[in-house]
């Protein structure tokens, strides 16, 4: 268990999401996804076979996106590889988003960790201007529960979803992010914490914690542009109000595209130069 | 088990592939995963954990490449379509190349089918062209039964490796993979079978047993860039002699790329506009 001079910040992004990999400028993946009766059937082997239970049915997926098969492995992988180097997350906080969440439990699958329970953290959330003026709305605890998530259902956030501002500016959010990161690791003073969030939060959650100023708006873009799915960091307590960026620590995760196979390339004579794939 | 209007031939390609996915024009991926004391040690977790033992050590993946972590995924989601939609191959053949042989076992996994053992059969191996004048080299089955892969002993192969010529015309390769079809589809009269194999292979092992010529260079080069990994052809046997191409068994199988992380982009001032990610 972390001595101060052991104890470390881990931030990572989540997997591959279905609504990057498969909405397009013509549809929206879940338009293609609902048959007329209502039901769920996925069209291709990278969508989720099976989506948990909400209030607001599918529609609700449309704006809280959940993993692709490729991102629960991508999730799984950096799990194996926190536990090939022991590294160990004493208390585990996620972003409300279901891709989160769902990246937080491919991680611990990968780690072996059946024990450990998630805490639903708002704060964590993405920058609400990236919203685009649509509220977030998330699985509740209950629903989580019911879908099997392993969530705590008596954690008080440090920043309650009411709480959340549409209008936020780049610095609040980079004030957000830290609170959380500050308010966190003082209320849990010992162990490692995993934060499971967004592209960006790696930078927000621990540029202050290490003594930097917030980013403008264009090194920040350029920073989120270049944070793949499963990006992590590390910040480690170098003394009692002081922490600064190891790096990432496991090796990254890179891997190529794959296109949709259309079988009428081998009985329809030139269909071949057709070029939309995806 | 396949009476003649059920009985199928079913052809897929490998998965993701260790050198598409890492070598660059500046570096083959071995030179970079075997470090100065020999050892192999993976430099992102796309890279399989272990490689199996192989009597040219490891210098021999260079041209025989094992399939990447994503590879194997890709493998296991169509064989757990092939298991929705209750496709049974009741013989598999493979491609002595390891990526063939890995998806295979991939695929297996998929479906749940722990007891069912894959033939290794030469007369499935890429068109030799392919191999720019190296000479193919693969695991014996002795080093495919150490490796734990589920290999028969004693089947006697179609083609031998001996009479794979390294000049071989396109013709050539076409029938030399509609004499493999033929003659296993007469030496298994009944039950589906699995090809698992190349590119090409979909087409190639499928096109004259359907009544149609050999391609021209032009027409199969196109075909083949349109042949994602895990693309999968279905054939059905229509009559004593006659097979008809259905289309694809499964849906397809698509997936976005992900770039390796750099921390350094959250330390460095100005890093992030370092654009050689992979």
């Amino acid at each position: 268990m972390g001595s101060l001079d052991t104890r470390r910040l881990i931030v990572c992004r989540h997997g591959e999401r279905c609504d990057f990999c498969f909405s397009t400028h013509r549809f929206h993946w879940l338009d293609k996804a609902i048959d007329e009766a209502g039901r769920y059937q996925p069209f291709n082997l990278n969508l989720p076979r099976n989506l948990p239970k909400r209030r607001g049915g599918y529609d609700s997926f449309r704006h809280d996106t959940p993993l692709t098969e490729m991102g629960y492995l991508q999730a799984k992988l950096i799990g194996r590889a926190f536990r090939d180097r022991e590294i160990k997350p004493h208390h585990v906080f996620v972003s409300p988003s279901l891709r989160c969440i769902q990246t937080a439990i491919g991680i611990l699958k990968g780690m072996n960790e059946n024990h450990t329970k998630l805490h639903i953290e708002p704060g964590l959330f993405e920058w609400m201007r990236f919203c685009r003026n649509v509220a977030p709305s998330w699985l509740t605890v209950d629903e989580c529960l019911a879908a099997g998530y392993p969530v705590y259902q008596d954690y008080i956030p440090v920043v309650k979803e009411t709480e959340l501002n549409m209008n936020e500016s780049l610095i609040d959010f980079y004030d957000r992010s830290h609170l959380v990161s500050k308010t966190l690791l003082s209320r849990y003073p010992t162990g490692n914490l995993l934060f499971v969030a967004h592209g960006a939060t790696l930078d927000t959650c621990t540029r202050q914690l290490c003594g930097e100023a917030p980013r403008s708006n264009e090194e920040f873009f350029e920073i989120v542009q270049k944070t793949p799915y499963l990006s992590s960091i590390e910040a480690r307590q170098t003394g009692a109000e002081q922490f600064e960026i190891i790096g990432t620590p496991v090796p990254p995760l890179a891997h190529s595209a794959n296109a949709a196979y259309d079988s009428q390339y081998l009985t329809t004579p030139g269909y071949a130069n057709n070029t939309d794939t995806l």
